[in-house]
């Protein structure tokens, strides 16, 4: 546990959200938080983030709606500690739970119990490039201890009926994705394509997707991230700013 | 034939392209020209078009390539024969051939020939609303007489190895469309969504597959065809002037 004493408390909102981050290592990534913005959320859910890191997530959650029961399973120990450290600063322990444990583990007990899924997930294949084990930054972001298809089927099983699957990805998975979806009987209902201006290629992507019955896919109108003079635009400082993204719809 | 007799030859480009279409029934869309430049045609392609309808694909392709060879397959016998009117008009009889025929029926000795298999398909379910089943309109826009899975599995079959498909539907089928290219063993690799604006949902995407082996998926700038004062956009018009569709790449 020595190396996530080496962690430092960073403002996560305006509005006095803490978080603890290890200096070196993993640390969350604006992908955390434009998930947290993107996904449906209601008063009452109850929420699952898979791979929750240091809790970015869950706690982004509540500023979009106070009354949610969240829990955050994450594999790797010293990060779970750290999450349980930011949501002790932050007074959301009623709220929020943080497990230590493996995705693919959780009990059938909690099957069909959740109203929302949400995982940023590890984005690399876990053969890619030069990988160093034990490393907990490559935990985070490559396959190695779970892949996509671990993340859609813990989605399909804990998932009430009607329950909500959201994911942030890389261009690169999205036919595999939805292949996956496919086979789990989760049924896309809305996509946003991130792109980082107006004259790049996509670099990410959100997907909800729901359990059962759905109505058509509807493609979200696309999230730039910086505008032409290389500024955040406005969509991204309401993102920033704490209020829900825009669904595009008239 | 009677009833597509009466039809009426109309400016397809500036440059001068005619075609010959219905005035009553179908007539071809602005789906078939965004198809038509967002496709990927080299020198020398050997190109099928499924459901070819008036033609306007194939003589579109050619403002793009000269030195290509073309077959635009049509089950309803007046489209077709006015199809070869508008091949004739435009001198392109030795480019393009218009096959009378059920795309499901097209015999093995055409598999693997193809460097592009291109389709506007109809884009509803068969069983989708009422239906007069002789309207040739219904025929080009409900799934009567082929579906998608028919489209696909012609592509696959017709396609020679890393030949491209490219189909333009609407964003409802997009999750089975990926479901169906996965199971024919076609990598997706460029997708295009199609907003009508800047601020409403899409409508409309362009998809590009590859048979076999290929890159990652692309997820190229979205189209806007619309601008905030309801004119088209700067990039609709360059479509219109018949130069190629930008692909968003720096």
């Amino acid at each position: 546990m020595d190396k996530v004493l080496n962690a430092q408390l960073e403002k996560l909102t305006d509005e006095g959200l803490l978080i603890f981050q290890p200096v070196k290592g993993y640390r969350f990534s604006l992908d955390a938080v434009l998930l947290a913005r993107f996904a449906t959320v209601k008063s009452g859910f109850k929420i699952m983030d898979l791979g929750t890191g240091s809790g970015v997530i869950p706690l982004l959650l509540l500023t979009r709606e106070q009354e949610l029961q969240i829990t955050g399973i994450e594999i790797q120990e010293e990060l779970a500690w750290l999450a349980r450290q930011s949501i002790a600063v932050n007074h959301q322990e009623q709220r929020i739970d943080i497990w230590h444990g493996d995705l693919r583990q959780i009990g059938s007990n909690y099957n069909h119990l959740y109203d929302l899924v949400i995982s940023n997930p590890p984005y690399f294949k876990g053969n890619s490039g030069k990988i160093s084990c034990g490393d907990s930054k490559a935990i985070a972001r490559h396959e190695l201890l779970c892949d996509l298809q671990d993340i859609v089927a813990a989605g399909a099983r804990l998932l009430k009926p009607k329950g909500y699957l959201a994911l942030i990805h890389r261009p690169a998975r999205l036919g595999e994705l939805f292949a996956l979806l496919h086979r789990y009987r989760l049924a896309p209902t809305r996509l946003k394509i991130v792109y980082p201006n107006r004259s790049r290629e996509a670099t990410m992507f959100m997907l909800e997707a729901t359990k059962g019955a759905a109505g058509p896919l509807r493609l979200l109108q696309p999230l730039y991230v910086y505008d032409e003079a290389g500024h955040y635009t406005e969509e991204m400082q309401e993102i920033f700013n704490g209020r829900k993204m825009q669904d595009g719809v008239k």
